[in-house]
């Protein structure tokens, strides 16, 4: 693509600390990952998934982070989820042998560029979904000129109402499709319930997981009676993830935040058996301007995003008062201790996913010192 | 900064387009760039701004990218803002000789920056905001260290309780620290009235920007008392610029946003008397599944902000109904004619300078054909 392009690609990169720092070095504002808690996240998932006896494929979506997802496949996962075609570009570049875009690729660049990643990496596991018998044919005429081989999977809408087929008769006309290809193994279903994940009660969400597992398990039989192998059902998140498995229908679960966490996720009402994710993505800023009882800090729209409510600072005695694109006012609250000219603070991001595609680096701080920096190799892969 | 990181960089970069393809060939999500109305926003600022007898600086931080800014120059600009030292460096390095951080900086490592900038460039004027003492001293050493000169200026809290200082007693204390820098000149008074920008209806706008011209006033007053010389008094936005230049206090203005425009911006009230600014800035996405009358796209949360508000479809007969991190669902109304799968379509963003921030490249179009790629380049400039 763009080979006719004049362009001028001035590539600036800038990058917030040095190994060895110390944290209140580190330039601001800045994406940390703090390292105990993110290997803690990991050690729970791992544990979770060899309780309830379900394959792991952890969402990079929400890390963008070829590191990261080398830790994840290191603590058990099987592979991981990408939304973007560009997304497992990234991964598959980075040596991750099994990737699956749990969504639909529509539009000739991108089923082409689809095709030849196929094609460039032959030994990787590659998967994408569909939900219409057209995109089967346009990817399988593809598919066969660059003689690429995918996995793919047929995504069922349960509850999302977003895409995805809505009957079991859709379901098999777009797996008798897939089959039909020389160029495609069809692996199952994609039935990811992506509303029920912030749904605050534990019920709400048991529920709608057990709603979501019915419809994919009617589409499994469809499947069944037509003798079309259905090797795996696959969706689930970070809020419910644990009922997919506890469903027996699915036997592979996507969930991603769990790794970084943030504040809607932590407003979830917690069920009693689910492990516990900590907080291990958080914003470092700097204070800027003091003014009595307010601080201003050097981080706003274009540190974080406030899409799933206001970022919550990591400290008492502070609440946020508003944001901008490149400042957060603080307020304090009572008497707390005063803020001060220069010092570095910490906030908790309400929405991880959206917050990291903002930046280009994590700062992996371990102690109180900066352990890595680890590149967001996908951070605007949006195609 | 960080020479002793080993890290690994797989500076991927994806083209949404090529020079000549047509607009339904561009891959999505994409930024788009009308240029016919782009242009008439241009002028329409150069003919306000003749009209207004005010010098326009206009606000990079809307657009981050040296192509705009050099065509700003060229419709008369006498230079650009920023909010951020790399965001400098960037138009700097572009050949834009005269920048202002219009924003305090705090912090070691971005003191240094700045005043590497300033050596590196000693032919441009490179301007920054002040509202501490301490800050004025710091600055003022590491300047001497470099070898470098700043335009200096002292922002004051005109309402927007964020940064600046209160009082013109406080105005005079840093104004003398100013003037006692051999490397510092000092330049006026940066008094912009943030929060004013989107206040809806025109007396507020109006009734803010002369409160806003008062308190600059007394300031002003108190650096003439005091023999001390104040040359810019400079603010306003694309909401108000109108009012701080009619107010002849200002003598500068920074609107940012009038040149792309967004949907929070169309829903003030306009003066009878402003110029009317059209929106440039769209997104182009693809619909990526139909399902009776809902029809999802392949941009979300990654492709633009909601900070303030959702965006607005650029056709009729559908609604956004929700959003999500790589997705948007529309709803029809009515029956207006359906979307099909794999159509390209447009929306309007809500707020121009977050959603920018998103993405790598502007495509530039003119008449439905692609024109031009401009590269985003002070895109993730947070530091």
């Amino acid at each position: 693509m763009g080979e006719r392009i004049q362009w001028e690609v001035m590539a600036f990169q800038w990058l917030p600390a040095a190994v060895e720092d110390r944290l209140e070095d580190v330039d601001t504002p800045a994406l940390i990952l703090d390292l105990e808690r993110f290997e803690a996240n990991l050690q729970r998932m791992r544990e979770a998934a060899a309780r309830l006896d379900v394959r792991v494929r952890p969402h990079a979506k929400s890390h963008k982070c070829p590191e990261i997802a080398r830790r994840q496949m290191g603590a058990g996962a099987i592979g991981i989820c990408c939304q973007k075609v560009t997304e497992a570009e990234v991964f598959l570049a980075a040596g991750i042998d099994n990737v699956l875009i749990t969504n639909e690729v529509v539009g000739g660049r991108k089923l082409e560029r689809l095709a030849q990643l196929g094609r460039r990496y032959p030994a990787a596991r590659l998967g994408v979904c569909v939900d219409d018998v057209e995109v089967v044919h346009r990817l399988a005429g593809t598919c066969s000129r660059e003689g690429a081989r995918l996995d793919v999977y047929v995504e069922i809408d349960v509850g999302q109402n977003r895409c995805g087929v809505a009957t079991p008769a859709e379901v098999l006309t777009l797996a008798h499709a897939i089959v039909a290809c020389p160029s495609f193994t069809f692996m199952g279903l994609h039935a990811y319930a992506g509303s029920a994940q912030h749904r605050r009660r534990v019920a709400e969400r048991r529920g709608a997981i057990e709603a979501a597992a019915r419809k994919a398990d009617e589409a499994r039989a469809a499947l069944s009676a037509a003798r079309l192998r259905c090797e795996i059902v696959t969706g689930g998140g970070t809020g419910t993830f644990m009922y997919e498995a506890a469903s027996r229908i699915y036997n592979e679960v996507q969930p991603g935040s769990y790794v970084l966490m943030d504040t809607d996720y932590a407003r979830n009402d917690q069920d009693i058996d689910a492990p516990r994710f900590d907080h291990a993505l958080l914003i470092l800023a700097t204070v800027m301007s003091v003014r009595g009882d307010r601080a201003t800090l050097d981080a706003g729209l274009k540190a974080f995003s406030t899409d799933s409510g206001l970022p919550s600072p990591a400290f008492d005695g502070w609440r946020v008062a508003n944001i901008s694109d490149e400042h957060t006012v603080l307020h304090r609250i009572g008497d707390r201790p005063s803020l001060h000219l220069g010092e570095k603070v910490l906030l908790i991001p309400s929405h991880c996913d959206p917050t990291v595609n903002l930046h280009d680096w994590f700062v992996a701080v371990r102690e109180g010192t900066v352990e890595a920096l680890w590149a967001i190799d996908a951070r605007g892969a949006v195609f």
